[in-house]
């Protein structure tokens, strides 16, 4: 199983906000929004691994700025790491006011997913090989960021997540 | 503004799994429960703030079970803690085979909402008054969720999350 | 075969109104509305049985009040009698508008569900036990309704419904 | 306001059975079956009046075969009588499996409907010209339908129902 | 294989223009009729072929009225000739404002399918029969446009295209 | 109003084929990929204009391969080439299975937008400016393909369209 290049998972989603996709301001839910948010990263993983992928976890989301109906969503996924049998996507999330030439951030998300073999069990990914400055930055961070997810998921205790207590105890 | 126990913002949200909202695998997609469990925690929030709500954030959450095809989903969403604009909701999350007589978790989830006003400006809230032991556990740990939303959105140093600390520096 | 009592098939379902459910007016459409209650009652149904269940029938409904675009529809189904391999759901349901704290009636309705094997043929089903006032009631008006059904669906002659006679001729 | 003839309100919806429309059998679920007989009602009596509606009443449905996944089904809706504010909308519908020419009966069913003015009241509506033997049928049985809803609804007493009661009490 | 006569597949299809199917001004969007349409002309040619069918293409499609929020859409589709194991549907599509008593076209459109075998390859369909003046104008041009469809997609060269050569060509 | 070049309109929408998207081989319907396009279309013309805008009309589509269930279905949109108050947009469509690795065409369009200004009347669009050779190809085509939409529409006489007749008359 050859190493495969972040870039290889990108994935580029576009969506328009429909009436239905809004609450009573006219804003896109933001249930709607994580919806085609998981989508987009399960192709992505799907990229990195060729095989069927399901959502293990998410991480904190927090959306900054409302996304209108009649605009544009943008969604940029590409997978970050890999550990054994999984994937942690990132994703840059904004919105674009076509008229108006208004582009603005919603947020940016990770999300977790398990490649499963036939028999639906966990199956081996390809490693990761990460290019540019900001896949690097990427590539470290999400171990932090598993650790956070264990610790959360009661599957880790905080005096193991090494990589995590460094940010808040400083020697 | 009267304070309202968290009981009053229960929300029972009961929902089938159709083929559309299902992966090759014939399970719920993550994106797909994600957005109900958006819905029902909006109801809570409303609930309790009796005004429009909007989603400010989303916590980690691990799915746990694939819920099946034609399987039952339950989400119970109730107010955990009130902050000037903003509610933390909580929400239990299991899924259920009728036939089989088998219920399992899916995950356990916290959403952040903020109150609007008619100008869309953030309002103030109710305060909660919490009853149970359940209840109480849920408010203090309320505290230490926050920290870590606003360093997880850059917005607290670690330093300053005193709660979040303790997790990880015993004296 | 044990009976099972009224509650334990208490379904509670939880929708808020969007722009697609909606007529002209910014009103809940009838047809939406019936087939959520649809699924409502399903689950209801299978929970009493513990089997696949179909759509027998639908009783009269009249709809009392509109339900608004953003507001919540509450839904509440219990079995109310089963007959040999059918089960009569009642359901009540009502609109609320959170904002500004109004509860409002907009129907209550019987479906009837048949439960099937896995040949797709129907099954016997559990006997009912009723306990509070509300259910003895119910139990005991489902005979009547059963033959209004029968003698609309053509497969009762008035004459033979003596409980439902009653209602007319007065001796 | 000139009488309209019935059949100027002939309404035919055709649709096709889609995996979401469908239980786990793969049958369409009886609550999509009632929205779609929801909109083409609707079509039929704003055809009669001109006006929007909105559904007043759903009577008694006897569901009598499964319309199966890629299945048409067929919606015929015409208005039988109208009141004044009113209108009663019969329809048949059946399910057709186009590639074993195999067709067969679904249900038949009343919805009634009322007529808007602007403000949100009801108004009158034109009065229906019948013109076949069906039709004349059609037009007398709806006023023992009427009494029917009317002794369902509680708005009167079962000795009041003069057409209804005949079917009961022979002298 | 016996012969069929057009009128044999006439499909008539109406439907509501709900929020979620409009644009910003309100108006039908033109994907979302041409996926009804889709539909409309599938049922058509499996009426005539009694196999299920693919979409093989489409023609060229201008729409000339816009249709609005609410109103009524109408696609009337039928055979307007065979081939091999193909059929092409003539579709009319028009608009229709009830309260305001108005029609108005829409489009008019032609889709080809295919017909096939349960092992997914093309089968033959039967031979049309044309009857009325419309249906025989309809039949003749099928061959013309068939020229210009196998032209478009690179299948033919134009100097072949007899039919539609004299179009543009006159001695 | 300055020009624009033709990359600033490139639009690509990912989506995966759920149940609901396919018919009973299992494939994507047509009609659901149609949709799909004239929204990624739409984009991709307001991107060019950025005011709001109506399809025009759709040039021949032709299918070649079906995108199965769970695939992925890519979309790229681009202007070609702007007319007065229109924009002629091309686009290519391909599926992929990510398991097996496998890509193929599924077809290419050109679907054809107006701009509206604020009363809902065709408005200038900027001038394109196209850059490589693909681009400069298309936009020379675009005005073949626009007398072929004038002619098939009804708006011009095969005799006047000296582009389009060229290719079937060669002196």
């Amino acid at each position: 199983m050859d190493a495969k290049r972040s870039v290889e998972s990108l994935t580029v989603m576009t969506e328009i906000v429909l009436p239905n996709d809004t609450n009573v301001f006219g804003n896109l839910m933001g249930g709607r929004l994580m919806y085609w948010m998981d989508i987009a990263a399960a192709i992505a993983a799907q990229k990195h691994c060729n095989a069927p992928v399901v959502t293990a976890s998410v991480d904190n989301i927090s959306f900054e700025n409302p996304v209108k109906l009649g605009n544009v969503v943008h969604i940029e996924a590409k997978v970050t790491r890999s550990f054994n049998t999984s994937m942690e996507i990132h994703m840059k999330v904004w919105g674009e006011d076509l008229t108006q030439q208004f582009k603005y951030k919603s947020n940016e998300a990770y999300y977790t997913f398990v490649a499963l073999d036939p028999n639906r069990k966990p199956r081996p990914v390809p490693q990761l090989v990460v290019e540019t400055e900001e896949e690097k930055k990427l590539f470290d961070g999400a171990l932090r960021r598993r650790q956070l997810r264990l610790i959360l998921g009661g599957k880790m205790k905080p005096d193991d997540a090494v990589e995590l207590k460094a940010l808040f105890v400083k020697d």
